[in-house]
């Protein structure tokens, strides 16, 4: 591999010729090869668009050279366009704080805009990345910044998602309102209730998580961008932190906002906690549906199989015409991996110390990774599963007939204990709770159909 | 012990004589003697009141007779005050969804209403627990309601130990807001930093926390209570679910409303999974807080040492004269508990199955028992510890005086790159930034007076 | 309340009156009234030895004095016995490293050591918590140790509980061992299998996890008692460090060894992590053991129903005659709290700094509280469960003939596509497998027999 | 893209012309676009490994045509070379129990083979991936058996990482052995120990870390290939059962055995667990040892600074000369990740079900990517960090003799009050405890420097 040499305040570093990062990237390169995985693109996005609105509020406040500016906004639109992103290559576990993530970030694009200004890479006559590029900002700044940004991007994302998981849940409560099933609690027979009060619950449960998702962009949204190195904004000029969060919610369309202690902001990891374990709550109640969806549909002859999932793939490479709830059992392991980022989160997030976290990489990573697996998820989940739900409406109202749960319906007219004698004489003898009822002259035939049927006994009200 | 012979739906069963719980609370003693831990008071006191108020309810709907109802009432009343504290004895760890609980509360009830009509404990001649304490309820809409209703009033107490804390930061932030100090990122020196911008910071970051936990609180306030077995409402009339509802609201003065959709209310733990999260999330920002108490009242001599915090009891048993941070230390320990909780809670609320999560009791083990030892635990931080903490200014100016991080200030000025020259030469040679700056010839000592002048090094801007 | 004055190095201390404990846990009562919980007997047990084997071990060297000596041992003999135990009463969540737990038994036994040498309590003329009980250590060993004495002393209870479930589902496995019935992957019809085969492989799961339990041992054995404060073994003389570990092993019984490096012994919590984390794989497969025992035992009329647990308690106050597997239940529970636990340990255990981790006291709590539910929850599932299981063969052998998985047996015969085909016309007409093979004309009546002949279809072999 | 059109069982797919996978493998590329990552290398091979076996045992036990068997093996040994590298595509999140993993591994050996025969890729006319590829196996044996011997090829290779680490401590341990320095106990001052000692009880933990890894090897090596679908082996004949474990303990030169029970061996995951948990467990000795580096560099001037960690780049972005220790950082990220990776395997190994845990796809994915980024860490940590560490003797002997903690010394002479005096004088005063004792004609110089000679104070004894 061709290379050229270039120095930083370390020395001589080797760099490939062709490459736009420089001597700190390639330090890194060679420092951290531990997981061969590439930044998240919504982190290097995020990052170029702080180094895009720095340059512009710079220009505005006269402290950096207009041509150079320029260059440094052309070359981040370019960064945007999806150019050079062969060359954001730092491991997502690498220097504390992300240090090499920003250098890799400031050395392209300085690189680029030596380039656009006629000169070439590496020589960084007009432009350096560290006093242009990174003017006014601090690792300490920018990486907990880029990691709103992105998360913030992300979210968006996802929400369409969960949305569509939301949309498809509710569609089926709408669809199987009309399908009556004997409830399960403990697993074991209980009172009647509808298919699509079911799913309805379950559209609702993950509603309300999505909410939750939401009820943290506040704090995502509120930066710490212009408190450089410490929180304090030494290097930064008053004037440039206005502008540079102006300039933030101009590019991304986020309701940006500038936090009302850098301080804070730098060392305090909660937003990203929060954030983790909104993920996590939304996965607990996926793990809990899909882990209904794989009991609901167990069989075909051997479980309760009162829906069925759409087949979508050969289920055994041994047992022939098998069909697996798939899609159900990648959600579930999809969050179990959502939960296993939270507490890596969790970890880095009570590990700061002083006037930084320096575990953030390992925050940034878990928390973009979980939204990537999620988002990607809940797609194919909704598309290849959800929407094609059915309902095998006989199965439900053969289990709501058998129900030893029907004996409950007694209880106000004849006692608990009376209620329990019947449920008791049902579950031994096999015989059903009306023909029980009926044997014991408790209630006459009339009398049963009235109280036993079963569309009331979804609704509340004594019967 | 004496006892007596109670008999429930299956079988006889010994009683302590003077108890007021009755056969199936005995069976739960029975069968659950795992912990030997008692139910959170919180949790009985909220279970109480939903047993008076479901009477109340009862009564207004005419379906309880008003003597019975009454005798409930005056029951639970006295229970509230704190009589029959010893007969609520089924252990934490139980049967699923609570059952035993719920019964506990029913039976105490029932036999001291029982005495109040004139008749003996265990008769049940006027007053059942199922028929009448019972009515309209299933433990599967009373134990989560009830578990909403200590959470609140647990985020209540606490709240008032987290202000505490917040206060006490804050004080500090301002008692120390004239001293300066060197910062430390990467525990590096860095650049120079107010103490009192660091004991701000921690406040803000704690009050955010806080606001964190009340953002739950809407979704905690939505009570599930009238859904009975399965959330359909099956034996609870619809005036009732309305009435209960407010006879909540009053009893507790807490914003009860009456949930959309009961059969989500009952299924979906997020409520409490999102709160035990936000409890995570303030035990993330106590550990790194308390660590870096910690770590800056390290010493007396072998340490950072910047601040003091107040001699509370000897060290150690063996090293004479030592004192340790022992506050923030079990602030450490008990941090780690919540977060190991909030694990517990994890667990249970994805565990759910269908209608119900059986695993509730250990969800609401942990919350309580996390938010006791937070609420216990910050009461004594900030009061024994926060509010007595003292500054070494002379020992911050040291570090400040001596930080390599001071080069910083000269990068605007000659570039990063010779910057970085002076800042490994003082680091090289053991002298001062200033000193090598002045030996360069870099800057006169007038303009080092101006450019190192430490308090605006702590504001934006460039000197 | 009568007080006694006590005065410690840092001055004046009101002890009640008739305390045996003394100023600094007067103290440490007083600056931690945190979970109100007391210490495990267990680990005040292990402490209390502790003091009675250095006392020996100083005896022996000549360094204590012998009436003092004797005194103290005398002192441990009746704490070990029982007395006093009401003395013992800090906090588990206390001062950093455990040093107000080892002072409070430091000053019980020196005040009965006092008294037992004709003096008052609260006076240490000749007897001092320092100097004579903990002469020769430092906290910063006694902890550690008395917590793997503890943890000791818990496997061994533990073990016999595990035991118990190992046998009660070995038992079942013999039992249960001729009942063929449907395999379920994915919960999804599978190849026959034997019901005992299932509670065979569900016994020596758990036994493995014992056997896990039992390889860390050896590291809980190994002894840092000697290491004093800092684990150099300073004021510990070195014939000291070898008699009192053999005195330990003598007193409890236990392999006892003294540890190579006792500064290493001192600081790294892995004995503690790895117990914990084998604590947690037990946990984790008794989960996946009861969630099997609550599918198998679903229904009685809407869920698998292939076995029956036994009946405990009535399961519900609204559904009559409703039996819920509470004992299942509970055992996910506790599993749930010590995957908790686990958590906690792990934050606490990675948390050292330098010479010592001073968290070992939220550690001690998690371990023991891990393996006091287990113990317990484990002895009522073996005997109010396990070993009162029953089978329904019927209900086994109904899903096995109706299994679409029977299809596998055709595989090796005429390939895994043309063996799909059957399958999928079972699965879709409701016909049984046997009749579609029929139907095809693939196999007549007689190989049939010989082929679906269920018993040999559990055992290895191309049928 | 070119395409070919193949049929499973399902019906038609279209595949990439040139792929050598087929049709199940593009069902699952279509169905689970999750993460975008490719199977670690090691479960690959590990696959092929197990494929190439069952061929020659079928081809012993002569159920496998031998020219299809020597094809598949010739294939299997090409894919072991590195060929077909890219044709293992199905993301780790996928189907339950990885069937599409397997099916992926036998559509290219099929193919492979089927050229090898004359025959075109996608004609399975002769080689078919489920009747000869997976001949005698199911995914749900074949799977585990697969994560079995990736697990133990990355443990021999974490071996050698690890045992690095192992070293270059404890050959520091040696270098550094008689420089002496204060102890630090609570962060707090405290008795002598020589810096060697620090290095060799890290050394020693982190070898011991090993020995725990390698503690859960035997369980790891137990196979349960040859269970086929639910571990009762249907379809696989006894002497293939032998032979194949027989061939993999050959081709792999592991010590791997039949296991005992294969129901067992292929539904209890906790040889994962275990490995996982120790896996966890040496992340937090390696938290612990990182976290110590980290403080003990601090500085250079505002911390400890008692060693320094090699430069190797650049620390920030905006303060000059800075450097950080970034191998310590990585090394912290990497063990929170760990920790992280340990609760997802928590969590799936509980949602076992029945005869099968369909989650174990999570579980490889985390377990493989938590020893890859190990394995890579700990190299960096040992060659760019460990190994070059040197040690600031002065400082290290400066904090010795400013330590309150050698008060201890006098406590045997004087009793721990009267020390604790000095102690306090100390502090309070800013002397020297040397001088407080002259000062207080306790001892007289030549007294002090006999006790207070500092070596052997770093060993045990009464001094």
């Amino acid at each position: 591999m061709t290379t050229r040499t270039e120095k930083d305040t370390m020395g001589n570093v080797e760099v490939p010729a062709d490459a736009y990062y420089g001597a700190q990237t390639q330090r890194a390169r060679t420092n951290f090869p531990i997981s061969g995985l590439k930044p998240h693109p919504a982190l290097v996005r995020a990052t170029i668009r702080i180094k895009k609105c720095a340059a512009k509020a710079n220009l505005a406040t006269g402290r950096l050279d207009a041509a150079v500016g320029k260059a440094i906004v052309q070359a981040a639109d370019e960064a945007l366009s999806g150019a050079f992103a062969d060359h954001f290559v730092v491991d997502p576990f690498q220097a504390g704080a992300g240090t090499s993530h920003n250098m890799n970030v400031n050395e392209v694009l300085a690189n680029r805009a030596e380039e656009i200004l006629g000169g070439e890479r590496g020589s960084y006559r007009r432009v350096n990345p560290n006093d242009h590029v990174n003017m006014a900002q601090s690792t300490n700044d920018v990486f907990p910044t880029a990691m709103r940004l992105a998360a913030l991007e992300m979210i968006r994302l996802l929400k369409t998602e969960v949305e569509g998981v939301v949309g498809a849940l509710r569609k089926k409560g709408t669809e199987f309102d009309g399908i009556l099933k004997s409830g399960r609690t403990h697993l074991q027979d209980a009172v009647p209730i509808r298919l699509g009060q079911e799913f309805a619950a379950y559209a609702l449960a993950v509603e309300k998580n999505l909410a939750g998702i939401e009820r943290g962009v506040p704090q995502l949204a509120e930066l710490g961008i212009g408190g450089t190195a410490v929180g304090t904004g030494l290097n930064a000029e008053p004037a440039y932190i206005d502008l540079v969060v102006k300039e933030l919610a101009a590019e991304t369309g986020l309701p940006l906002v500038r936090g009302a202690n850098l301080v804070e902001r730098m060392q305090n990891m909660d937003p990203f906690v929060a954030l983790s374990s909104s993920l996590k709550g939304l996965a607990v109640n996926l793990t809990r549906i899909a882990n209904d969806l794989r009991l609901l549909s167990a069989g075909p002859r051997t479980g309760f199989h009162e829906i069925n999932l759409p087949d979508l793939q050969p289920g055994s490479s041994i047992m022939p015409g098998k069909v697996n709830p798939v899609m159900a059992e990648v959600t579930d392991m999809v969050s179990f991996q959502v939960i296993g980022c939270d507490l890596a989160v969790t970890m880095a997030a009570q590990a700061g110390q002083m006037e930084l976290n320096v575990m953030m990489p390992v925050i940034a990573y878990n928390i973009l990774f979980a939204m990537e697996i999620l988002k990607n998820c809940l797609h194919q989940l909704t598309t290849l599963c959800l929407e094609g739900i059915t309902a095998n409406e006989e199965r439900c109202r053969f289990f709501l007939e058998q129900s030893v749960g029907l004996a409950t319906v007694l209880a106000p007219r004849i006692g608990y204990a009376a209620a329990a004698e019947v449920a008791k004489e049902s579950a031994q003898t096999g015989k059903s709770i009306r023909s029980v009822i009926l044997k014991k002259g408790l209630l006459t035939d009339a009398e049963l159909d009235q109280v036993l049927a079963p569309l009331p006994l979804t609704s509340p009200g004594v019967h």
